[in-house]
């Protein structure tokens, strides 16, 4: 099952971390963008192939010690239909380097529309007599706000693929609170959201346990994160808001289980731009992915019994 | 405004109706698909170009008639890269013949995320010394479970743009009710949604009296449909739910002000799937698609007090 792939990909690492694969054109080193504006003028091209070759640089800097990444479409999409195909490349490339891809993409609709999602990402489209893959996810994140009418036909695909979802459950965002901590008859909404999507996802769980509804949780929660693990104990945990957006080992140790199993924690800034602060021209920036990449795992290793 | 463009074109038109371009395989005649695909092979790419014939002949039959049409992404995007190219050509071609053109994205994230999802399809990106427009849609919708945060920065876009959004309030769909439906201190959750999406978006509110900032609100709830419409004055609504998933008329008429204003009703497979209803072969789809937008936009007169 999907979730067990990417759970026995992190404790063989020993290492529970995502890097959000996040581009943008200011991210990029200046020799790289420049290559090929010069190749293709200042277009959506060619800031599409900057956004791959940085990532190819990024992807073989890592693929030996992170299990997992994770592309945030809103950045490719940024980039138009171009943008749309080097997210598509950037995918094959991680996967073809063994890392589990999980798209950021949050999307949400209802019947054939969400199907059309699910198919998009996770499945197959069938043109004449031909199975397309458009994308080809393992994982993808849903925005469940549409209910359970909304979660279903991904769910649906997943069973198909043994494939798996992240629905947002407690977002890490300061703003997260307007709508997710309201009190519904003794409950907080983000807590009813998670036991919707555990009991939709029962009877899902593979060998370590997990079902496969997923739930995103920030790590700038920390009380709500321990008190979510307790209650939802066969749901595993993306967890976002760790580096850049303050979250710490400590915060985000509330997400673990014994032996460091059911989470996975993502940081994309603070890995993708590490060498912003090297010092250097830019051309160390997958050198400086790696020893930040490192210095999380080890980071992560003190506060999380893993392996 | 925006929005004042909007209902500028339905008072003209005497018409509330926007068309959802939502084109799958199954719904495109044989006789395009099999040019395509004759050309391309059964590739994404084949179905994509079968898309944009589609498309076009809808807009040629139908831009004197409709106000707006209401492409709705996933179905594009279950055709990758090249789907998406053919969402941007859509736009482009029903922009080119005069349409209002909303963004049925759905999306939702935060701070830099939400930033490069409204830059991505209401605004521009800089690459160099260019700046870009990657998609430029006349509205999109809009996903808000994250809170204020996750819309902020679509907002600030439209400002800047000239641009307008439609947030999930009270969708059509039978679970809707789980989490919208909430009772959250003696409110439902969808009145609070639509109360903060009122006030993000106060005193952005253009000639005819509506923010930036729309609703959707499903025409399969009429009892909340009249609420809403009751409580938020200054809101404009996109209805989707009539005809194919069982709204009337009747249903719909609760969405609109006096003098058939602050509303649009969305038919998709009723209007662009009506050639499979003739028991003829899909040569007359564009014709097909015309006569029962014709039929609709009678059966909105005959309830709603238009013009």
């Amino acid at each position: 099952m999907s979730f067990d792939i990417l759970q026995d990909k992190i404790l063989a690492l020993r290492n529970p971390t995502v890097v959000g694969l996040d581009p943008r054109p200011d991210y990029i080193p200046k020799h790289i963008l420049d290559r090929h504006t010069a190749e293709k003028g200042e277009t959506l091209e060619a800031a599409a192939d900057a956004f791959c070759e940085f990532n190819r640089g990024l992807i073989d800097a890592l693929c030996d010690i992170v299990p997992a990444v994770k592309p945030q479409s809103a950045f490719y999409e940024l980039l138009g239909p171009a943008g749309v195909a080097a997210l598509k490349e950037t995918l094959d490339y991680a996967r073809a380097k063994g890392l589990y891809v999980i798209g950021d993409l949050k999307r949400g609709d209802i019947g054939s529309t969400a199907e059309a999602y699910a198919e998009a990402y996770l499945g197959g489209v069938r043109i004449g007599g031909s199975e397309l893959v458009p994308f080809g996810f393992d994982a993808v994140t849903v925005n469940a706000y549409l209910g359970s009418d909304g979660v279903r036909p991904f769910l649906e695909t997943c069973k198909r693929t043994d494939k798996a979802l992240f629905v947002l459950v407690k977002t890490s965002n300061p703003s997260s609170a307007q709508l997710q901590d309201l009190d519904v008859g003794g409950r907080k909404l983000y807590a009813v959201m998670g036991d919707l999507m555990a009991e939709l996802s029962k009877r899902t769980a593979g060998r370590h346990g997990y079902t496969r509804i997923g739930a995103v949780v920030g790590a700038t929660y920390p009380e709500e994160l321990r008190l979510l693990r307790g209650r939802l104990r066969t749901t595993f945990f993306l967890v976002p808001g760790y580096g850049a957006q303050g979250g710490g080992a400590s915060d985000v140790a509330g997400a673990f289980e014994s032996g460091g199993r059911g989470a996975i924690v993502n940081s994309s800034r603070a890995i993708i731009c590490a060498w912003q602060k090297t010092g250097n021209d830019g051309r160390d920036y997958a050198e400086a992915a790696r020893a930040e990449a490192l210095r999380m795992r080890g980071d992560l290793r003190s506060a999380v019994d893993i392996g």
